[in-house]
């Protein structure tokens, strides 16, 4: 177990500056500088990407095959409807841990559905940038229990 | 309220060349001029933007966040999927107008679902090249009424 | 192109009166005012009538086959369930345009569908009583298009 | 930030003894265990409670309005149906996590709908034994955020 | 008929190195190297594109307008969502085959609904890499049949 | 068995006036003709009325309760709504037969599904003006086999 | 709390005269008799109306608006499909209390669902002529409860 | 306009014999000769078959498309699922009425939907063994009006 | 009619104590006392329990077999998926009649449907403590009129 | 194959004295008295339980394996909505046979789906009192078969 | 209660050689044998019929009417559309009971809905060749309870 | 690989003789004539048969188990309920595929779902007579893969 790819889907880089209310205030350096430390703290090196392109994050999962031991991933609102990126995630083999900011259970009806998740190890959802820790946390102690 | 920025979904950029009987036999050329037309009596500047790509549009209308006062936008097909430019609408914060060429309530049983216009400020659709002559004076009431 | 019959559905005779929230704070009053206003600047001549009849709109619908080039229609509540109201508009075959003053997509599930819209011209929602002013334009520039 | 309690549902008395391939072969004690001993290394006390009656689950959930400062919440098969185990959750306000040892997003349909998530804070599912300590690291992180 | 477009969707770049089981074990050059052969066989010329960037794809069916006499498909994951290839493939009036590596219909449920399939001469699903060669007669016995 | 009360439902004063090709070119008048001939024929009383008002509607089928033997009525549009109309035909307790001039089974998926038909002896639809010549011989066995 | 306008919805003017055992023996004049007797009780004045005409009760709201405090409505079959009746109860802002005779939860499917019911303060449903009676205590409890 | 074939579909051999309350005590035989003398006032020939057997009634109307004029069926349960039957009506071409001897718009759910209706001039239900005799004459009447 | 049970279902022991907003400020002993108030005005002796457990409710419901003349329950969340429940009251054959403190109807869409309602006398909802008044009312009004 | 489980669900300690219409004149003694004959007859010892609590019968359940071959249970009401039932009998991995006294699939929709009988061995229902002699038959007849 | 007709409906004369980890090892010969030994044991007499056909099917029940006391049949994959079937055994009016050899329950959707057990007096599924030898059983006890 | 049977479903024998714009002017003795050219071309020997009886065609495919390699199916509109026949394709465990002359996923709702090809290796629907065509080449290269 040594490096993991963070994935931040679309919209995800106006993090702080939209819907606080929502997504709370902090920006996605912010939140890059815990993942960074967390990662620090458990020994792992971290590769952090975001992208508004369907088509570019299934570049990155793909490129994941050879290059990284696990994937943390926030597919934004391609959670819903990218059956494309489940597929990448289902094709490359990786374990793979999907992290949301908001609570998705609590919102549209429309959030509630996930079409990613059934191929990822499994999914943590509703403590803001906290979800990324904690899935870092996950993927490390899954990876580690095999 | 001083720039405008139009956005014309996939497939507009084939207008004129497909489906006329649908769509109208009016290019993407004709439209964009009758736009500016109206641009220039209405007394605000537009850019015109089109795209086959849902990332691309994603970026612009992230764009538009510090450089245009509102959006009028035809999402075409990706009106009834993309929760990402949902996201990307409501995250912008901007006065948005969703505008159709064809009237979608008459279309097929997909089309007359919309998961961009809950964010939009509302909906024109079915006037042809004149829904964004529409859009435009909407978009310009709506933010004189302010 | 000259005479236009501008119909205001159920619960308009209270506007400006209830759910300013909603619906804005102008009085039917105010928006007959401004759509003769335009209707002067268009050069057509409009007549209004408003109902919480459903039977005396589509009576109105009926006598607009001889009396008028085109209708303007606002059906309220009637645009959810009303396919009496959606026939006689068809039957009449004169190019009639929807209007809402509120975004009907952004509201209650059972507000987003229209039974009416299908059979006009197209259909404008969400711009308070500016969509009267939209809708007037729409059906105008539609007529001269032909 | 004080007590925890944490509440193993229906069934969870089995844990290790059955369907090993889906819940892994660890025993409830074991899983107790390690919970403790995260606890400690937390600095909380946990208090840990299993119960396959939603009555005494319920009961267990009120008496924490007023002994502890959060609730990590296994539901079970409970979180699929009992509108009263939700009801509570909401009723006694304490931050909540809900866990999962398997990921229930990818099992059958029945079990991706959780009625009881919405009313918490978030959601953790498909780690294992490792769900709870996912789930007392976020409740911690959780408050110590407020 | 002279050039044929043959375009692979989402993931398939990976065919033969992920999940053999469903999509077998050739990999996507064993299947082009079979497309090409066949395609002399019959006497037409093929082009080859993959992508998984849903924008490229319709740029790619737009391209074909003036330089394919008809299209082969495998939209992969897009064929269950991608309203926008849909309506490009539409636009485009070119004879177009859908082909898909597995069976479509024996698979998850989502799986059996094809939005692109309507729009298409005919749809082939099953036959693993042979599908494609079934696609290209099927395309060129169909354009000879005209 | 002395007279019977034909009802007219919404926009069927229009008749031969719209939609020809649906509905056939015979105004009512023509049809009222020739449910008078029939009547005669037939030996029985008929009194016709039409109303494009729910309330009329309802109002003349209670007035039927004392003045009629039987009920033909077409409730047009009201047939897919009006459970107000549904009730007054259960509450009046006459025989009632439902007539269409066109085949409602063959249309939109809307018009397939009858609210009233259930509370009538049967239905009759498809066969133009001749649907009511049906119905009246109908109303006439129905009444002379009791 | 001096006046309350009692609404009887459409086929009422039947009561006690159609469908005994679904709706009991009295007639409409017996209920209106008690609901006088209980105003007098009560120490207010009731003004009672019933209409046929779906348009007639939307007046009769509105009318409500400036001559009573309160509502007690029994829609009838309005009930499940008058957004109509919905908007003007919403719009007029007095307190309104939903009163039906039968238990609506036990009858047809499409009788469970109350459009009105979400728009009122509460709903009665199952006691006959005693329904209004309670109806009429409700809501004066809830005005002197305010 | 000379013959006309009627088919019965299964389990109408049973008839009188069966759910008396439903069908009527009329016998199939009873009902032939009432077809076969109304024939006879009409100056149509009839032939009549009766079977249980899916194929054989598709062959039947296979048949008519040389030796008959008309069809008037009653499909009984093949009504509501034999696509087949559908299918065979739509290709022979034939005038067809559908009759049921129940109204089968009141009875159970799976019984209101036919898929044959749509394939046939149009559909009479619920008059039991007059509604052949009005399927005979509604197909007489068809005819003469063309 | 001498003795009523009346039982309060999961949560209502918190009341008062948790969302104010939604069922009011009252504690369940205020409601408690205002019932017992109320029963001694009519004469009756009521019998009050509160249970979170559904198996303590149906035991409670038998016991009213033989003890009670009728049951006034607010069945809380159960209402909405105990089936058991429902059989109980089906089963005792005791007037019962169902109050909720809010009104379902204007909640979320899973509490719009009761399961136990169609096995009930009535129902009342949205009139807060007072439902259970009205509830008495309701059930002794209903006992005298047999 | 030496001991039997027979679990009686909810409201089943009411047999005979409830609904005989639907669920018959026997008791649950006599009915328990059949039980042990035919256990006699069949060599095998039962024990049987009764309870209107959920979490008693889940706890019985689990007591079973270890202490029982096999169980026959009639989950009453719960058959349609415990999942925690369900994953109890599959936990325990012990040849399971679900009775039911009435045929569920001839009551309302609602009863005709259980949650159960997917993990049971299989279904038994519509036989009164001489369904647990089937299912005790079953049992004997499935474990000697292995 | 003399002689019982047992149907085996479509495929099952493959029974052994097809599928055998989902339908056994056994032919449908030696699960005649056990059946006819079965009937011996019960002094009944049997008489067998295998069919692919629907239509024979239904000749077989009918033919049942004179000459059988009860039915026992497994209608195979007819159990899920055949309304004819279902009809059949409606209106022959003999008990009937609907066995099968897999738990139809624990199978694809589809298989857990039956058309046909309904109209019989119960079903039993998931025994294997048992199915029948309860069934035989059950018919014998229902007749005799009778 | 030796002999295939080819399976034609119902009314296929009346091709080219009905609806000639959906299915072509081709009769089934042309398309059998390239049926059996193509077999010569590919070395195989092919057995032809038609029929509308779903039982012929459900013991025709029994009959292929001993006495051919493989079958090629047109279910016509069996495809879309008979489940009789997708168990028994399943059962006699030949590679089957499925044809169709439409393209199934571009007419009525109801043809787009096939029951029959989730056992069958694959579909090819939508060319025509040249849909058999491929299907001979699809099955021979699916057996000769092996």
């Amino acid at each position: 177990m040594n490096r993991i790819l963070v994935i931040h889907g679309p919209n995800l880089n106006l993090l702080g500056q939209r819907e606080v209310n929502v997504y709370g205030q902090g920006t996605l350096e912010n939140i890059n500088r815990l993942i960074e430390e967390e990662a620090q703290r458990l020994g792992v090196k971290v590769e952090i990407m975001q992208s508004n392109h369907e088509g570019d994050i299934i570049d990155s999962i793909h490129s994941a095959r050879t290059n990284y031991d696990a994937i943390v991933i926030n597919p934004g609102a391609f959670t819903h409807y990218s059956i494309a990126i489940r597929d990448a995630i289902k094709a490359v083999e990786i374990p793979t841990v999907e992290v949301h900011l908001s609570n998705i259970h609590a919102r549209e009806e429309f959030r509630t559905k996930s079409v990613t998740a059934p191929v990822c190890v499994g999914q943590i959802s509703g403590f803001g940038g906290d979800s990324y820790i904690l899935g870092l946390n996950a993927v490390v102690l899954h990876c580690s229990a095999k």
